[in-house]
């Protein structure tokens, strides 16, 4: 059987896959998107998005059910439950994707795999984390389960301020513990999190300067420890759920070795074009260093690397041309 | 009266400048958007968007009125009709912006005055180009007027389609010309093109490999001059309008002598941040070198710039910092 070789493979169908897929599919280009799981990555644990310039509201779900249709609109493929475990390069040009017995090639890549929870690497954690047993990453998802219980979540970012909020609704009472006295995300966030704790008989509490060193219990959570960083004091804090809300690490495991990744795994690139280490292989979103992580600046690295490509496929020697006239501040 | 120091200052309210804004806003900058003027800028033209991810199928106006009120709704100011004339840097940081006998000063400033209509650069084409003379660069705005008429249209990227098709909706006849034989627009829009010349009696035709020379007529538009680039034969074709669509060129006249600009007036910064050549002053949008120049990724760099923002003002010693695990085809 003659071997189909795709114009473009897309690794992902976040908010940056699917971006790209949009351009690319409206470009003609026969453009296939390999999704481990199913399409939106994190935002789907959203319940709520602000910031999403064009809608004043909007939950995650809702949103990628629209970038989905408006991409197979215009005829790209997305497949669902596609573990790549390994891609390369062939001496001839095309890029090779395995996953498991399959393989799929393509002319050229966009790498979009997003990025996953980071954990806290605590005692407790891992064996608390499956089945309800307590300790969850994403409060859209599992605020319902503890209804009228008392949980603990932690963190300082957007993502910890938004998810405490939505836990309010739902838990008896929630402690947000933050290892700072400030909170980094925006403050119009830091603002109503506020105003909420400061409610007279508010089930909202906040501990700064307090981190997590153990979550506890017997078959599930039943306490976690917390350590005042100051004062170095320390208690044991009943609850029956801990929320983690610290970060994400970029899905790049699979990249090692075929392309150029930092010490903590984001994928190299030049931030104007997003080309990678391997030519024909571009970045796109959480992954790459450089980005701005938010939702709008993924979807338009996905644009931004399929408006790219056509330049690669019109010359393959653009791959090693510098980005006219960019400044360079310290002198790269 | 003491001197207002702003947070942010920034120039243009185009998708760029509001994606900023909602950005700044929500962080609980105080934020002025200064807009020559109204809200929108070139993407107030279209009447017709299927490319910003998360819409299907939305007008500019439409677009851009949700963008502003999410942006308002988050306590940034908006003043419409305001005509920058210069920036300066004072020694001691803040940024001076004179609009005729107003000053603004701010922290930081996000330049996203966008761009406008390339001219065609042909005798005639200033002449008839006011109060319904003849030649436009909207095609969406000025359509209407030429119900049941014979109009030229020039160009072959994305717009110039996208407006001739519109064209072909009102005008009795559409001649789209191009200079070369192939367009450079997305193949969706091509074959859209191809499909409506192609009908039977089709009011659209398209002349390849030609090129407009002058514009002729007595107090309006009567005919257009061409010639075949090919075999050099011209012809005065008759004609009651005529629509260029030859592409865009930045708005950043009053930025000369300011920052840095490229030879044709792009902004030159630093792709990855959007630092330009003056500490606290970004540069978001068409107007800067490398732009992708989408809707989406203009938007998304007012974003990215709303968030790099912060890094200035947390330590403005950030402005000169590389940055890291960059690559840098060709070597810079």
């Amino acid at each position: 059987m003659a071997e189909t070789i795709h114009d473009v493979i897309i690794i992902g169908a976040g908010p940056a896959g699917l971006g790209a897929g949009l351009y690319t599919a409206r470009d003609r280009l026969d453009t296939l998107i390999l999704e481990k799981f199913m399409p939106g990555g994190q935002i789907n644990n959203t319940d709520r998005i602000e910031n999403y310039p064009g809608f004043e509201k909007i939950d995650g779900p809702g949103l990628i059910e629209n970038m989905q249709k408006q991409v197979e609109s215009f005829g790209a493929q997305i497949k669902n439950g596609v573990d790549v475990d390994r891609l390369e390069k062939r001496d001839d040009g095309p890029i090779v994707v395995h996953a498991g017995k399959d393989t799929h090639v393509a002319r050229a890549v966009i790498l979009s795999p997003g990025s996953s929870y980071r954990k806290l690497g605590v005692p407790g954690e891992d064996e608390f984390r499956n089945a309800g047993a307590g300790v969850s990453y994403c409060g859209t998802c599992d605020a319902p389960f503890f209804r009228e219980k008392a949980v603990v979540s932690v963190g300082g970012g957007n993502t910890a301020l938004e998810e405490t909020l939505h836990l309010a609704k739902y838990a008896s009472k929630v402690t947000l513990i933050h290892r700072r006295n400030e909170f980094r995300a925006e403050k119009v966030l830091v603002e109503e999190l506020l105003a909420k704790a400061n409610e007279p008989d508010s089930n909202l509490a906040i501990k700064y300067d307090t981190v997590a060193t153990a979550i506890e219990g017997e078959g599930k959570v039943q306490s976690v420890k917390l350590r005042n960083v100051k004062t170095n004091e320390e208690e044991s804090y009943p609850c029956d759920g801990v929320f983690i809300f610290v970060g994400m690490v970029p899905n790049t495991d699979f990249l090692k070795g075929f392309v150029e990744l930092t010490d903590v795994g984001f994928i190299k690139c030049d931030c104007a074009y997003l080309r990678t280490s391997v030519p024909g292989v571009f970045a796109a979103g959480d992954c790459r260093i450089g980005a701005a992580m938010q939702l709008v600046t993924a979807v338009a690295d996905g644009v931004n690397a399929a408006m790219q490509l056509k330049q690669y496929f019109r010359d393959p020697a653009w791959w090693n041309m510098p980005v006219s006239d960019m400044l360079s501040p310290g002198g790269w």
